[in-house]
């Protein structure tokens, strides 16, 4: 699998991007507007001398582009799930993909000779949505929501990634928000977190259905009338939505993205939190008045948020 | 009831401050490295004229003190509790002082002929505590939380405060994340709000007690073991550690500031907030892992945070 796309710019300088995840790798190269140059995609691997080797050959394939040889290269920013270390580089634990404390960062820049940075793959996939499809805006104020295996969001204030201290920023999944039948434990040690309900593993917990992708079945059973995916469904669509609201309340964004894998559920995704947020709002014209429905839009599935926010955020730091 | 203090300095420009709040309203002066050269406090009044009057004559008896005599004023801040629009000064509403649909700025800039800016009390709070308390770093994330009336935070982010799409930003009293018995309305229109149990108006709502102040009758009562009065202050402890909960999942501050009137409770409630905390991180090690509790300081009372806030707010903007 490698798919491949090349537009022509006048810059000179290149800087590349790439956003490791637990399916695929996805290198770009971006000129210094930000204009997506060239995009690779291939399998990902598992462990180390898989994820590197992956890794290595996209960069090495994106240089050897015809229109970007010999330009030079000003760095190479990561994007990868799991606990990340900004400023050393090193990534903690990135499940998905097989690595526990490596220095990624110095690995890379000893390999291929390069400034090397490295971010949590929410946060720049927060700051891709946030210049892809913001019109390049440098300033304004907006949130990503990652529905995928879990729930996490990334904010973008004035242009820049709001990183925390501790590298818990936006993980909202793990707000014990649910009460009743579904105050259930959660594998971080709380019960009732939203992640339970409102992402991919949440879904597949709760629905095994058939095809490759639950959501997917989930939603065609749904739209047969079957009982229990329309309670797994409706679940699933008051906590997105009490997740937009807990975005809502802190960071109060003008725009939230959401991604992550299951934003290709489409239209009915997006119909489905609208409505819960106009039912919530129904009985609170204070929350009407935050107007959350017309703040949620789809990052159109294929666009490179991950690998370009990668980009930009090692260029800024 | 006028209070004063006067520190000298040899920097030139001033710049002045003012927190206008339901009780009281006070203005500073600080010079270019924030530090504060001037206080003064008075009774704000209730009413456009009373407010503006109160605001008036602390502005000219500061700028009246020996010490500032002379010096060039560079600009006017003022925070106000409310819906503010900074862009153009304006406050909708601030219920508490007896305001609606004010341009606040300009009618201020008219009197004065000053630069004037408005922002909400809450974010000018957070921006003179991070800079008061955090040993006036121009880096670093920080969070504020109000326990005053209601229940809301500001963010600090790099130094700079990060301001909402809306205004909505930091209104996590608002909230609906109280279940079963504590699921009442809130004037909101939702119901299970945070601020209906982790405010002082959620206490005052609960315990009527004796003496001025239910918080402090009530936080004695507790202590005597009465058994409402340990219920109350219970259901308090929870839903503030749910606030700073949403806080660390969300911003993931460094420092989370606790000001707003219930602080000066002191001691009983910084370790009720942490015991809480701590309860919560014993069954998770995700959670036990934020160490939130250590982030949680109070806000010493008397410090003028609001006031030096509105004052930098105003020479940022």
């Amino acid at each position: 699998m490698t798919s491949s796309t090349t537009v022509r710019t006048g810059t000179r300088t290149i800087r590349l991007g790439a956003d490791i995840g637990g399916t695929k790798t996805e290198v770009v190269a971006i000129d210094d507007h930000n204009n997506v140059l060239h995009t690779l995609r291939r399998p990902t691997g598992f462990g180390k001398d898989q994820v590197l080797g992956t890794l290595f050959g996209l960069v090495r394939d994106v240089l050897g582009a015809e229109t970007l040889l010999d330009r030079p290269v000003a760095g190479l920013g990561i994007g990868i799930p799991g606990i990340v270390d900004t400023d050393s580089g090193t990534v903690a634990n990135a499940v998905n993909v097989g690595l526990k404390d490596l220095a990624l960062g110095s690995v890379v820049t000893s390999a291929l000779g390069l400034p090397v940075s490295v971010e949590n793959d929410v946060n720049a996939a927060a700051v891709g949505a946030h210049h892809l499809l913001g019109a390049g805006q440098a300033t304004g104020t907006s949130a990503y929501l990652n529905l995928g295996t879990g729930l996490a969001a990334g904010f973008v204030s004035n242009g820049q990634l709001v990183r925390g201290a501790s590298g818990a920023a936006g993980e909202i999944g793990h707000l014990p928000l649910l009460s009743g039948d579904l105050d259930t434990a959660c594998p971080c040690g709380q019960t009732g977190c939203l992640e339970l309900v409102a992402s991919g593993s949440g879904l597949a917990r709760q629905w095994s259905g058939s095809g490759p992708w639950p959501a997917a079945s989930l939603f065609d059973a749904a739209l047969d009338g079957d009982p229990l995916a329309l309670d797994v469904q409706q679940r699933f669509f008051a906590g997105v939505a009490a997740a937009v609201r807990v975005l809502g309340l802190t960071f109060d964004p003008g725009v939230i993205y959401i991604g992550g894998g299951l934003n290709s559920l489409g239209q009915p995704l997006l119909s489905g939190i609208r409505q819960e947020l106009a039912r919530a709002g129904a009985a609170s014209p204070f929350l009407a008045g935050l107007a959350l429905g017309h703040r949620v839009r789809l990052v159109p599935p294929g666009l490179p948020t991950g690998s370009v926010g990668a980009a930009i955020c090692g260029n800024n730091s």
